[in-house]
């Protein structure tokens, strides 16, 4: 390609209420309206709402599905990596990211935060888990206030890590 | 075997001080003497630590490494999985266990916590992360304010599990 | 996506000499030409030829990567997954395949080949491993002569699978 | 431990007929009156003859599992591991081994094969897969005519190994 694109994940639930998909589907219309590739587990809920999103937009998805059956994308998936690796795919998942978006989520996501802080991914939090140990907060992960900020919050830090790496 | 025994996990950071080591190495001690199995990623720090107190107790390490080589192992590790899966093996580490019991922890084990409460292992920590949602903490990590303490809890769970489930 | 396209693997040893690298390259301009993605491990010999090929074409190139670093893919992969899986990432290569085609190749084509054999998925030789067994040769690879024969197999098998199984 | 044992892989199909299964226990009989720990997928057929060869001599069986419960191992399993990762645990069985020995085997077995190769572990066959590129057979595998042989030829091959590398 002309240009390398960044790659930015989206994790939360694979079920979510309304607000929380409105929020998801923002993100990935912001993702896609920068160029930015999607990635995600390619499943339902914060998942598919934002591939939705970053489609509407004209952007690019991949789904890196937990299962060994490509059925499990859903429909705004266009490049699904069928790992059939179960839980075990979260840590393909941010590691394919230059940043990662958490958009609220359960214990799946919680453990996408490990990883990927683990692995050095900056993480930009909406309205997902809050982290403290002995009493103190850790600041780990970056809030944002709305989906447009935390994308370019995630676009920002993912540049800066591209910057220190290269692609 | 005549009987099964019990698949104790447990995380921590690969390099630790020598108070969360003491922990740890208690840990191990009391997983040991209860004739359960001590499952870990097999390396420093807090591992090493269990490790060395479950042997001292003439228990059975099992050590799952995220290298290529056995010789990343710590020398406490019985029964070295050697799987080259890089961080993707946390999940593997969890998943081998009845009950997982965090000892402080860095971002790896924030990720080992996440996976365990997805896959349904009850989690029992030691000085751990604290986790809260919209200002809610969340209670799904049991917490534990000594080693005793915390392998007697992790043992009662693992044990409820096990009858659920059959081994 | 208006239509869904069909995921082509190529398989085939990192290094390579030119007349190998020349048959990838154009087994990757079939694929690229017909408009299926080219799904490989990322990296070069036949990887990077397979990937030119298709880039030559116009076609969609996805790479999915053993180590831990984007910086590993050919300069001709489109979507890089950064696995950080070693060898174990061989098994997402073919998973996310409709079939495989395996031009020549070293152990690790010959682990990709049962692996996509073990899953179904539906394997074209060219100038790549024969299998027997008590001096009976195994008919599972069918055998291509040329590229485009290659090719048109694999899209002809690739298509009764997604046939059967919808995509 | 004071000593630490060899490990040695048996790989072969979940199921087989008596024959076989009489090759694969004699193998892990053999295996464990050495006091080699056995490792192997942990389900049945050649996995489950092999184990119930090791712990008819007092042998230590570790099963690594491709789904995602303890359930599906073998009785005569001491150590389950339960990956959750299907058929890319494969990949984890032969890392953990020094020396592999394939009995008759399927597909599954193939890439076990490979993948042992390709991570440079010596491979013993008992009727299995044999290999060609261009009508040349590949010698890569060392073949054995009796169960006694053939973990004898692992044992040595391993040793070697591990004189190479360390433990």
């Amino acid at each position: 390609m002309a240009e390398r694109p960044l790659f930015i994940a989206v994790v939360g639930s694979a079920s979510c209420d309304e607000p929380v998909a409105a929020l998801a589907r923002a993100v990935g219309q912001e993702i896609g309206r920068r160029g930015a590739v999607l990635v995600c587990g390619g499943r339902g809920g914060v998942m598919e709402a934002a591939c939705q999103g970053a489609k509407a937009q004209g952007g690019i998805t991949v789904g890196i599905l937990p299962g060994p059956d490509r059925r499990e994308a859903n429909r705004y998936v266009d490049i699904p990596i069928v790992t059939g690796l179960g839980d075990a795919r979260n840590a393909v998942v941010v590691r394919s990211a230059d940043a990662v978006v958490a958009v609220s989520g359960g214990y799946g996501t919680l453990s996408e935060i490990g990883l990927a802080l683990k692995m050095g991914r900056p993480v930009v939090g909406l309205g997902t888990w809050e982290l403290s140990q002995q009493g103190r907060p850790a600041a780990a992960i970056v809030r944002a206030d709305t989906p447009l900020q935390a994308v370019e919050e995630a676009i920002a830090l993912a540049k800066m890590r591209i910057g220190e790496d290269g692609w």
